[in-house]
């Protein structure tokens, strides 16, 4: 990786104290921890692999003369004392994967807070606020299907009782595994955090799509974290033989959710440039060649990073099931079986973030929303966030194919680095 | 049965030596062999449940004076020699039935033929030509995933090869299964019969679908058996995440085949009142909430009385998924997996069915598809055919509560015995 890294490399990226060359290391150095098939990424959360990278990750924070810890759920948390102020800004992302995952998703926001710290060190800089890089522990939550948990604890905000139910692959309960790190549900609620001195969390992480790769920029400004709600329709009409059943005497489940499904694709541009919908799973049954399909289940996901604008787009989509299941004089049921907000950057933030990518790479900078969750969404909830998008390859990720070249990631530190010398100023 | 059949039965009905109380007791006597749950008929092919039924209709056979013998596929058949031509009527259905299946499909037909002959018995009438009474063999395909192999055997087209290949749920093969009812290969190709002196093949059998009971009607007359052909079709766009993927950015291949399945219910009526168009097995993958659809495959069956109308609907909707895919830029791959040819019921005998359905019912007749495959399909390859459909109560078929009343049975066998009767004059 480092050698892939390093050859199309422009060494005149390396400059006020930010090294390519160093970011490429670590980057690599990371992937040697749970590197598997076709140069996988494979550190799920609460492994011995998740714990060995943070503890490589809290060796150069303290190399960049942070003061480093642990919290109770295992967060790290490596901060800097500012000259002036106990005002903090913080910076990071997860080291955390999927299984079979990419060497980016995660990682690269965790090496770019820190060079951020080790290129004041080396420059001899101390901010006048104070800094924190932190590393959150299962971000991907593809152990438990869940996730975010590192987040969750630190703003307080999570379920006990769900919690309790999770179980991984292995029959082990959340609990067994908290127990395994050292951990408990107490230690979780201590983790929790005062936010009264966190002015903004900035995070970044590769975009995961193909905006900016469409627009020929290295990063992006995001412009918010879009909430998903997600919606099980069940369409139910009546099975019936495929040949002894008329056209005009069918009550086809298939029909109507089709009819459902090419107008869900129609609907987001009527509500934001960012929305979007959609139906992902779906199944049918009885499922036999020559019977008309009875009953059709599928999901539909709604995002936008406007929660109103989200939700005028999810009532539309129910309205619309309902009325095409009307028409067709078939039963239809919706429920929103999950909910999460989004999160908006605020203007003045996206603007500091704006002039920062300006002052990088010359050009204005593309503001994009982020269609997948991150822990910034989380933390959000107590404090203003901002995030940078690195150029993604393809828009490939949860892959081994991931890829950023490492000029758009050392561009990317270069704007995270002058966005936070911009908010860390006294 | 018995009881259920009798007590809503009109004595009235009784006449030219037809008797309700009789095809009561018979269908009775034959719902006992096989029996299961909720009045299950499950007489699987080849087992020894069909082959006691066709028993008990033998002893049946020879009371009403015909000379019996079972084929080289086990077929049964019943023979009234024709007063002064060798020339021959048939009539008849199978007796084996679909897992939990229902008491009337199929044992209909053979009672059906059968009442036609007793009634002639009982009242001393001998008809000009000769008669015959067929209980096929293997009409459902249940055990073996095939069917039709008694006809098929009669008209000496069958595939060797296929018919090798096949295995039912124990994993017996089709020739060990031979082999325990006392047949081979070779008795199959025995049973071949020379078609020169059958001049017309009439099946009764209930409609297995709803459009009698919306007209009211105990009897139809069919005008043509659909022919089904299968499309497998798969369109290939490009999953991606249902967040980070902008609406105009996807290749969605769920949309794709949302508008290709919205278009096949609006075509058949552009071609024929009969043909039909069915998407009914279908699946989605990857399949995930949060992931746009990378590929869908799904099924098409597509059918009609016409030949010349089932193949152009299929070659329009076949292009009509052409289309789609083009628009919208994806791939798309469309294969036929199946095709039998529609059988059509000549104009002449359609019209003498008519007269004899209208003769017993003094109502027009109603002339309507058959969507589903029969014996007569087969038959109707080397002779000419037709078809009496019996009102099926709410339509259903293949399942327990499959029934058709008492006075619909009679009255179809009165038009059956009508019907023969003009056809076997001499």
């Amino acid at each position: 990786m480092y050698k892939r890294l390093m050859e199309s490399y422009d060494p005149a990226n390396d400059k006020n104290g930010v090294s390519g060359e160093r970011i490429a290391f670590r980057l690599h150095a990371l992937s040697q921890i749970g590197l598997g098939d076709r140069y996988s990424c494979n550190r799920v959360s609460f492994s011995k692999e998740e714990q060995q990278a943070k503890e490589l990750v809290m060796h150069w924070m303290k190399e960049a003369g942070l003061d480093v810890r642990q919290d109770g759920v295992n967060n790290v948390i490596g901060r800097l004392k500012g000259a002036t102020s106990e005002t903090t800004i913080m910076s990071g992302s997860h080291l955390d994967s999927v299984p079979k995952g990419g060497q980016f998703d995660g990682p690269l926001g965790v090496i770019s807070a820190l060079e951020v710290a080790q290129a004041w060190k080396d420059e001899g800089f101390v901010p006048a606020k104070s800094y924190e890089v932190i590393v959150f522990t299962d971000e991907e939550g593809a152990r438990f299907q869940s996730g975010l948990s590192g987040s969750q604890a630190m703003v307080g905000e999570w379920n006990l009782e769900k919690k309790k139910r999770l179980r991984d692959q292995e029959g082990k309960t959340f609990e067994d595994v908290l127990q395994e790190n050292g951990l408990s549900f107490q230690t979780l609620a201590d983790a929790k955090r005062d936010f009264s001195e966190v002015e903004t969390f900035v995070e970044v992480h590769i975009e995961q799509g193909k905006r900016l790769e469409k627009a020929g920029l290295p990063v992006g400004v995001v412009e918010g974290i879009a909430g998903p709600s997600w919606l099980e329709v069940i369409f139910a009409g009546e099975a019936g033989h495929a040949g002894n059943t008329p056209m005009n005497d069918r009550s086809d489940a298939l029909v109507a959710a089709s009819q459902f499904i090419s107008a869900v694709e129609s609907l987001p541009p009527d509500y934001s440039h960012s929305a979007v919908a959609t139906v992902g799973q779906l199944s049918v049954s009885p499922n036999g060649v020559n019977v008309i399909p009875g009953e059709v289940r599928l999901t539909v996901d709604i995002r936008d990073i406007h929660k109103k604008h989200r939700n005028d787009l999810r009532d539309r989509i129910r309205n619309v099931a309902k009325k095409i299941a009307e028409r067709r004089a078939i039963d239809v049921s919706v429920d929103e079986i999950m909910s999460e907000d989004p999160v908006p950057v605020t203007e003045a933030l996206q603007q500091k973030a704006a002039q920062a990518v300006k002052a990088v790479t010359g050009n204005p900078a593309l503001h994009l929303p982020s269609g997948a969750g991150h822990d910034a969404m989380i933390i959000g909830r107590k404090t203003d966030i901002a995030m940078l998008f690195t150029r993604s390859q393809d828009g490939i990720s949860h892959n081994p194919a991931e890829w950023s070249s490492l000029n758009d990631c050392v561009v990317t530190v270069h704007a995270l680095k002058t966005l936070v010398e911009d908010l860390i100023k006294g």
